[in-house]
């Protein structure tokens, strides 16, 4: 094929291209509908619990109520992590984003596995049980630690999402608090062939084992053209400060040439993410019963802004999934730097459903590249360079 | 689009799929060449060395002396790890095996990066310098601390290569040996869109940092699809013992429906990969230097009865990369769990490459999956269930 023709026979970031089958997510943009294992996530998100949900993603089924019985059981002993882990954590320098830690700290606990090498599903389904329940831990023993504080011990009583948030605080927290964070959880779950998923199953399908699979794709979603977007948004809004501001300080970054992050999104061009408007809504009665209505107001301001100045463009654009969980999760009084290891802390459900079933049926993924390097160069020795 | 239609529209494992622009790597299947940067590398293996190879994938062009000794001095500055990561790695498990202990230190090192969020092309190329530098370091010391060892600090008159050999023994390896290991890194170094490397640029596409990057594509090399095939190969090697037994031996693994390792690969379907022309030489004239000559003659064994019971069912197959640097490592009395973490080593400087081309001309990964799943289901509560 010629070189002219190759070219533009490929496409930028493998936009629209189908990479493989998966029974996992399906993302319905016209419709503004997204589900896991064919359940909507409106619903799941009203009705289901993390810890269901978790299940229904990695099982294919909603459990009956022995198996859920169960399946908290195991989570909650997993809450639990080896002396040497917390050992490691200790030698985190403190200005490390929690980030950098959690790959690193997650990736450590493949060496207390009983069986790294295999990806049986029985043995991927206890990895995994294990990591949504140990990520927790960890994230807020890290965090204790780096502001001098002892990390808290685990309260049995409250379940994976709440129990997060007592370990960061030793404050239980209210009960509407624990249903939104729980929510926020649950939207945050899946979202199909996103690139941490993408990345987990790329390293999974070399069938490399799943501790590797879920490190490569905390580090992929640490990017700001992912994950890390939730946390920019929320340091945009601290620097707004206050609803008046919203709108001199976002027309200066569009000045600047600057995005603002928390917009857009590839596969919902048309429509709003499903998931962000059933954020909006959490993040305005969370504000409401908390007394804290700032973070709304500030981004009703900035939404309503972006939005009508790019209808102005005629390039309509939307809030995505990161939003409005910053105003959600800044109302919660979560430190900003762990808004993305919140985000891995759910998505490591779908990662591990999605290691699973490229494990189960497996080929290798691996492309090509169009090469638009030199050619047939000859190699001159050094000294007569 | 009908399902059906969708369904054969991808191609599973993205094979024969363009995924984006590269100037660094290109495989000329047909005509048996790899080059790197336009350079063939059988002209590198034979007069570069793994420092200029280096320098060459990372900056794009051969280095003049004083750019040469300049990243030489760099490299040899960078044989440093920070006190924290050895105190980590004292940490890891002894039964851990070293890909998994390598992809939780690289992830570490970042915690000690002045500056982690920095993807320029000046940090990055500082970055990979570093832990091309720092990676064999690491690897030997856990070596010699799971042996019960104390590590042995480098020496500055021996190069990256034969440092790393000298680190793990405290014997200098004779000059043959030093060559040779040094050609074995030159021809691992880079592989266009290999699984690892396209996971590092999974990675990096979300504009997350290099480490994060590097860490995703250790993962991704463990699996025995890809980088760990170099280790399988020595297991068989090692249980066929002698020659005579090798007929007898694969015959029983295809009994078994098993593959043996170190054969076939996915971009060299119709001819022997090039590099492994170059491994076989060096895996021969080493045994001969080292009257070690054992491991060639079983893998001459092997090979022949592989490709002989292929060409009878008319689908030819050939070694690949793995195969003949298995024998190579063996005479150079390498512990076999170390053969795929010298793969790392060597291949660090193409996916730093890989990850700086990425972050200069940016576009998010973000393919979609063919839905094949449930549709439209009912959440009925638990109760109801």
């Amino acid at each position: 094929m010629p070189e002219a023709e190759a070219t533009t026979s490929f496409k930028a970031g493998l936009d629209g291209i189908i990479a493989g089958e998966s029974a996992i997510c399906l993302i319905d943009g016209e419709n503004r509908r997204l589900s896991y294992r064919g359940y909507n996530v409106a619903d799941l998100a009203e009705k289901s619990s993390f810890e269901e949900t978790s299940y229904l993603l990695l099982k294919g089924k909603l459990p009956s109520s022995a198996e859920l019985e169960q399946f908290k059981a195991e989570l909650l002993k997993a809450r639990y992590i080896p002396s040497q882990i917390l050992a490691m954590i200790a030698l985190v320098p403190p200005h490390t984003h929690p980030m950098d830690m959690l790959r690193t700290l997650i990736s450590a606990l493949s060496q207390h596995d009983p069986d790294v090498a295999d990806n049986s599903e029985t043995a991927n389904f206890r990895k995994a049980t294990l990591l949504l329940a140990q990520a927790p831990v960890i994230v807020a023993a890290y965090h204790r630690l780096r502001n001098g504080l002892q990390p808290i011990p685990p309260l049995k009583k409250l379940n994976l999402a709440s129990n997060f948030l007592y370990m960061l605080s030793g404050e239980e927290p209210d009960e509407y608090s624990q249903k939104v964070f729980d929510t926020c959880m649950i939207l945050h779950a899946d979202h199909c062939f996103n690139a941490s998923t993408f990345t987990a199953r790329v390293t999974a399908a070399t069938l490399s084992d799943m501790h590797s699979a879920i490190t490569a794709a905390i580090g992929a979603l640490k990017g700001p053209l992912h994950g890390g977007a939730n946390q920019e948004v929320i340091d945009v809004l601290t620097q707004i400060g206050t609803a008046v501001n919203a709108v001199p300080f976002i027309d200066k970054m569009f000045a600047e040439g600057k995005k603002v992050p928390g917009f857009g999104h590839r596969v919902y061009r048309n429509c709003e993410d499903p998931r962000a408007t059933i954020l909006r809504m959490a993040s305005k009665q969370l504000g409401e019963k908390e007394n804290d209505t700032k973070w709304y107001e500030i981004s009703q301001e900035v939404e309503k802004y972006v939005i009508s100045k790019a209808q102005e463009k005629g390039k309509p654009i939307y809030p995505n999934v990161d939003f409005y969980s910053a105003s959600t999760y800044q109302v919660l009084k979560i430190d900003h730097e762990l808004f993305t290891p919140i985000f891995a802390m759910s998505r490591l459900a779908g990662w591990c459903a999605h290691v699973m079933e490229q494990h189960a049926n497996n080929r290798l993924i691996r492309p090509q590249a169009h090469y638009i390097g030199e050619r047939d160069l000859n190699y001159i020795g050094l000294s007569k360079r």
